[in-house]
């Protein structure tokens, strides 16, 4: 039993007409119109492979093949379709579309599973138009925090106009939460959105777990002045600080070399932000991963002893607040040895490789045993209309998710 | 001879009113309604003082004391009245109410020079309204540029209109230009905008020079990517690279401890700007001073070199432009003299030290020869509401400056 290449490949064409921007690239908010059509599309597509289809009250798209003993627990599939506001492709976009052609394969070759099988478009994965994302993934784990629904985009519209705009009703949220023990397990497939496949020449990885970020903002606070006239062993210069400190987590990160780690500082705000005032505040944002959950404790202290250090030095003040601090979740051992199965079978090498990215698996992950297939990157690309995966490399993915289902189905 | 205190605190604190912010703020912009009234304010003051006064095509208060034989070229006295807009109290209007003050007690004392003595409100010296400034000073000396009338300010409003509105006419310019030679000197009072008088407890001090400064935009190429899903060894993390350079520009300013160069950051951008991914570019500002000039382009040639390295370290492209390349201006020998002398009769023991932020002296410095005095700032401060000069200080800065200007009268 194979997929079928050239219809996985029509979806993916048609899919990128929506939203798009430029030559290759995406714009597709959640709970938009563009949102809309996009369900609206593999809908369609989810029909064809004899599902059932409907939009839940968080905004999720959810197929679902009906087994023959619908008391089991399903076994879930899924992604996201939103993108990210100047976004590309396949991020998200290839955990929906390889699960309904899994779907649609096993439905052309007459199979009725005897679980029911649901594939879901998980809605809001991105989190950029409210600030905070996998909320279709959280909607319907009860996962939702308090005051969410107020949180508003730029435009000032809140997350419950939306939903309301959307066709949702919040005061259904209760009436489409899973039950415990109602997932089975829970299968994505995703791209890398990394560089480490694409370098080490192999087209699929298997996740081994999602590596939990810590998420800090520093914000350091030292005394501007004129920067023709304050002499240099007089200042306490935040920006001088901050420098250090960046330098401080890289070296942090790379201590071990070849070690997962990942320590990143991708917002720097300067305050006055003028060329002739020495820095008064800076504001930074720290990310902190390792799979190793220990080892990145180790170097959280590491850090924080560095940062009190070097502010010393300089005559800074400091806040150190912590955003997010989520532990590593690690993908179920049973379902990677079904997929390396299945990779062996297809003559395929597939490494594994841990997910610095968050997905939509993390919060399932709360809920039940799962598992992630990557798909090659080209150089590392995503988060931008660049991002690229091949249809041969796609295809190859959705054969292995294929045979992960019929194997996992046999159970 | 001595100047009258307490005028002088009264005029200090009616201007304080125009354009008031808070309880010691300022916001008067230049060629605005306040500077109007500003101008209004000095110009009776002046008139008082024995003095003509009329407002020239570039917007700046002129008055004029004239001397028995108008022929000699002029003794020139000046600052400005725009102020930063959340500036202080004295930045600039130290400079043309001390020199009103020295030419009213010269009136009172019934002495009318040979010479004319002049004292000169510049239009726009603080540069923000329109991203340049010293625009009155530069004007009178035929040193404007190509296209700068047409600079807007962020309202849209284009220098030219706002001249016009201010009652100027850009067709006259060239009758308002000061002919070479006309001008026998230039002497002007200044707060210190650092913090060294304060620090040495000396209420004055002896400018030595304007260092120029060089400042240049540094913009550093590297690649996006997740911040969880890049290992570190494959980054090319253009804010890494940034901080190494911070790091650098930092220990080349201060490799001869004490020496008086000072290196400066002020500005620092990055993108895309997100928590979680990779900095893919950063652009950031150098400032550069040192009265040294030849030290200042030895470490220059220093700064190149370790951006070549550490750019090269980590895979990063840049780009570097030269935005400003100022020498430094030094004060005429023969008014340092005259001042030290002035101090040394009234028992004040003034250091000399250089000046790293522009005056109007510095255009006035390629028309003749200039002297400042400049007057201790608490704790350094500056374009900032707390900005803050005793009246103390202020008049004896003050009576140095009028028997400055006794002394010059008798050459």
């Amino acid at each position: 039993m194979e997929i079928n290449k050239t219809r996985l490949q029509q979806h993916f064409e048609a899919m990128s007409l929506i939203g798009k921007i430029g030559e290759t690239g995406t714009n597709r908010p959640a709970h938009s119109a563009d949102e809309k059509k996009a369900f609206e599309l593999t809908a369609q597509w989810m029909q064809d492979a004899g599902m059932k289809t409907h939009i839940d009250n968080f905004g999720n798209l959810i197929g679902r093949l009906e087994g023959k003993n619908n008391a089991l627990p399903v076994l879930m599939m899924g992604s996201h379709l939103d993108s990210q506001p100047y976004g590309g492709r396949f991020d998200g976009v290839a955990g929906v579309l390889c699960a309904v052609e899994v779907v649609k394969t096993l439905h052309d070759n007459n199979i009725t599973p005897e679980r029911s099988i649901e594939v879901i478009s998980f809605a809001d994965e991105e989190g950029w138009r409210f600030n905070k994302g996998l909320f279709g993934s959280r909607g319907i784990l009860g996962k939702l925090e308090e005051g969410e629904l107020q949180r508003k985009d730029k435009d000032g519209i809140t997350r419950e106009q939306a939903l309301k705009s959307f066709g949702c009703d919040i005061t259904k949220f209760k009436q489409d939460e899973y039950q415990p023990n109602s997932i089975y397990c829970f299968l994505e497939l995703h791209i890398e959105q990394g560089p480490v496949l694409d370098i080490a020449n192999k087209p699929i990885g298997i996740v081994s777990g999602i590596s939990g970020p810590l998420w800090a903002t520093l914000k350091l606070k030292g005394m501007a002045g004129h920067a023709g006239s304050v002499p240099m062993a007089l200042r306490k210069d935040a920006l001088v600080g901050a420098a250090e400190i960046i330098i401080a987590l890289n070296e942090i990160a790379t201590q071990i070399p070849g070690a997962p780690t990942v320590g990143t500082v991708g917002t720097l705000n300067v305050f006055p932000a003028s060329r002739n005032i020495i820095p008064e505040e800076v504001t930074l944002t720290i990310d902190l991963r390792d799979i190793d959950l220990e080892r990145r404790h180790q170097y959280e202290k590491q850090l924080k002893e560095k940062i009190e250090l070097i502010t010393k030095k300089h005559g800074l003040t400091y806040s150190l607040t912590e955003d997010t601090n989520s532990e590593p979740r690690y993908c179920a051992d049973w379902i990677k040895q079904i997929i390396h199965a299945q990779c062996k079978q297809l003559n395929v090498h597939a490494p594994e490789l841990m997910s610095g990215p968050f997905h939509d698996s993390l919060p399932l992950s709360y809920a039940t045993d799962y598992g992630m297939i990557f798909i090659r990157s080209k150089d590392g690309i995503s988060h931008n209309p660049l991002e690229y995966s091949s249809y041969e490399d796609l295809a190859l993915g959705t054969n292995v998710l294929l045979g992960t289902v019929t194997e996992i189905l046999k159970q």
